[in-house]
């Protein structure tokens, strides 16, 4: 079960400059709903047939008074692993969770999921506006 | 024949958002009209003479209420297996079908087709303009 | 179903020297079989669920009195669209079937087949054995 | 000597609505003036030391009424082959040549030409504008 | 733990001939033992740290009377997801197993695992000799 | 400890005309804070596990009247070698030090850093604006 | 129609040491036989239809007592621009003009010829053996 | 010594359109000043250790009245090959020059240099604006 | 100074049977020695002049009783990060140190170094014979 | 003019093993003879039309008492900068002065030049055998 407890912060350094952080996460992995049902099962989702998803996620970030600490983050990713979930939305789950802990300038989430049943699935989402002077 | 009745749809499990969602189907293929007559006479046209022609299809859109259910969009886009369509119209009408059954607030379709004849095709349409503030 | 009296041949040109030739066929499509059944029942199986697959097909061979004909070895790779066979079958055959119709000095038959549940294959047979002073 | 007279166009089966077609011939040849004389001698100029010239000729458009017909663009784009032309003026002809016979709402060509003497080409020519909610 | 008894087989349809099949699976996934100590704890060990590890493994087999069944193949790498195991013994395991279960004429299996800690790992087994004569 | 004293100019040559000089430097090392604490001190930080960290650091810049002496841009980037600093802090602070060595129209500094815990970072900092007429 | 006489060579400054050269000629075009029937009659057999074919001649060998003078390769390749020939044909005179040209300690031709009818076609004809120390 | 005198023009043949030309050009060479003094003293640089620079120039222009002939184009970048020049004022020079020669409506000249020392440079220059309507 | 003691094995999980490990460790740095001379004097010599080397260090080796574990080979490496020491020699130490580590069946170290002056290298030393039943 | 005086060499570090050293050189540029007549008359023959050649030198050896010294390899390569030389006789020569310098258990010089009138050439000359051992 997606678990945002486990994101943590830690004063940005240089918050007088809008400046962009972008973190490529290439080993995100979750499981897909069984016949459509999201679910938390884990272990018993993937014995029943709902195969393994497998997908790069990155977070495009200006930062405000917070930054994301990355082990933070590979943990809280970590914990989608066996959890049934939709794309859709994970994807727009994780933005929430990391808007939530950081109050970005503005932020883009894209989870980039392998091919299934010979598909393959880009999901953009944002938060907050591109000013005109953006780094 | 096409068959837009295979189309499927589910709620939009986060409408609140403009978020952007793309689907590449890289196997798609049909058959080339005979004669430069379009037809769904199948299994006829390949032995005459019809080439199969192969291609990626690639859909662009940010829901609104529903989202395409990815399993039937697969059994969609097989029901052109054995037809012979013009890429044009192939592209311009698997648009209008997904529109019809999703009501996005935009969408893009994309058609690459290998070369044939030493001419390798990319047909493009959309539906709906590019907001501003798009993701 | 296959059609091997689709290929034809022509007299090797060069007959006196050992050349080799590699064709390279990457528009192959099939049908996956049915719950593990073959046939060759077409728009049916694809109705049903039996899930196109899509790969290259290469032959190398070295030539000893024909050559097989471009054109009707593209005829007879299309013979296989509709039909439902597995890609151990498939690739056996053509290597059967094509060295029937040339009777070559030697010839491999290699089938690249695209992912499917996440596990791509690729298939290799051959007919004859590569002599010391093979080109 | 180029021969717009190949060029045959069928009817727009969506014009309704803006959408682009991107044509790519990647097997175009033609000879280099002989001591930058331009000429249709062929046979006699390669003899005398007229270089062929090899490149790519891609096609951009949003056709109106009428779209090319793949099999005779070919053939248009062959009737070049034994032609001494310059660069500039084979892309700014071929683009005449187009919109004559299909009037589009707007039109992109370029050749992309392969080194010659170390310097590669680049010739990109455009008929009509890009609007705003091009597709 | 890693579930021998998912793996399925069905005859080899042209076992008179020596035919070689390579199985890519990209999407291998299991648990970095805690500690250097091997379970299969799953849920526990990943949240004390037991990083996933990510990697391809590539099965390449002459069939004798039986060929590993694709899904169940897959069924049995999911089997691995919540285990923590060693590169090694994950490598030697899957070619034992599959050995047991297709007795084939030879075999080999790659895992090629994504970097830890800056170091990528590449591990390669194999069952049989190879003939003077393979595929 | 980072350097600016290293870094030397040499007058803009064609200080008339707006011209960007971007420059690529493969080979930036520094070390990870240990615990989170960034310091100084080298060989005891390394010993210690504060691991090495590896990127490109690539400058964007328009001159005014100075130029950075690209030997001495080498030599500030390796006094990083042997600091413990984060990744946010080390791409302002080398964007802060240019700054004030060239005082260009504008600046831009990006950071591209390998993957650390299976996370890749990328931070990109810029003094000034972008111009209407910016070449 | 080829022209062998246009083959020009000059002394090997080296021969008392074998050493291999290899020549890659990326923009050789021939034309297809028309119905199958081989011909020098350029531009008619073009203008009835005879496709235009492209490939690359590479060329490796170890030199006696002649090397081949590039140019003089270039226009004799250049002489095949408006004949008819099939590609097995094209490969094995090519090498035999060659062989006979320049009396090569051996001498490899490779014909690597561009898509037709989606099938790709490469061809190999060797003059000599191996020599186990060759360099 | 760089010699604008042997660059060379020849009249657009299209003149009435706005169309791009861009120019690649590989292999630039020129030597890297000793000791930061520019020189055209060739040989005498080279001995006593003023480096080689290699690089590629490119050069993108809208031609007014007058377009570049490209093998005096050819001539003119060998003739710095044996001069010490800064790339600042090497890109800045080749603009000058070719804006003297062509008068065109717009030109960019990018030079795009090997690593030297570590550090990869690109210098971009450009006379004029781009129009909104532009090519 | 390198620091052999840092290495760690661990018992060979299948050492019954032959099988091969690649490790791949593409962030090892190490310092130039200053005028020829190999020093571990660190700090002193990156000052002076002793330019960073950086390159991947590749080992692949049959275990037989022992396995190096990954962590312990990660820190050896960083031991080289402030010495100066020739490429040939590092190499060679690297390989000596492992095989006194771990006296495998086999092994063998590759140095694949950046670019320095112009000139890359890449050094290959191996210890034990390459059976003829390789894995 | 090729001057073999400037190599210089240092001992062997590890000469009572057999390990591989290979030395790669992408900037290797010479001059095209004028009309097939080999000089070292520089500037004079660049003047009047011998085209610059540019290529990558390749050196792969098994040093036995002494090992080249890089920088000194690097300027002995530049020494060909204003000579007009065949292909053939380059890499030849570099083989000849380099053995003649180090006295190797074998190496190896390959010259692989970029394109010149559309044919690329690659030269390859070795010296000693390729032991049944070799690393």
């Amino acid at each position: 079960m997606p678990q945002p407890e486990l994101l943590e912060t830690f004063p940005n350094p240089y918050s007088r400059r809008d400046y962009e952080i972008v973190l490529t996460c290439p080993e995100f992995t979750a499981l897909c709903p069984l016949g459509g049902v999201e679910s938390d099962a884990s272990e018993l989702a993937l014995l029943k047939g709902g195969a393994p998803d497998f997908g790069t996620i990155t977070v495009t970030y200006v930062p405000d008074q917070r930054c994301v600490e990355l082990k933070s983050l590979k943990l809280y990713l970590w914990s989608y692993r066996n959890d049934a979930i939709f794309y859709e939305r994970a994807v727009n789950r994780i933005l929430d969770d990391l808007v939530k802990a950081t109050k970005p300038r503005r932020m883009t989430v894209v989870g980039d999921f392998n091919v299934r049943g010979g598909i393959k699935s880009v999901i953009t989402a944002r938060h907050g506006r591109t000013p005109k002077t953006a780094p």
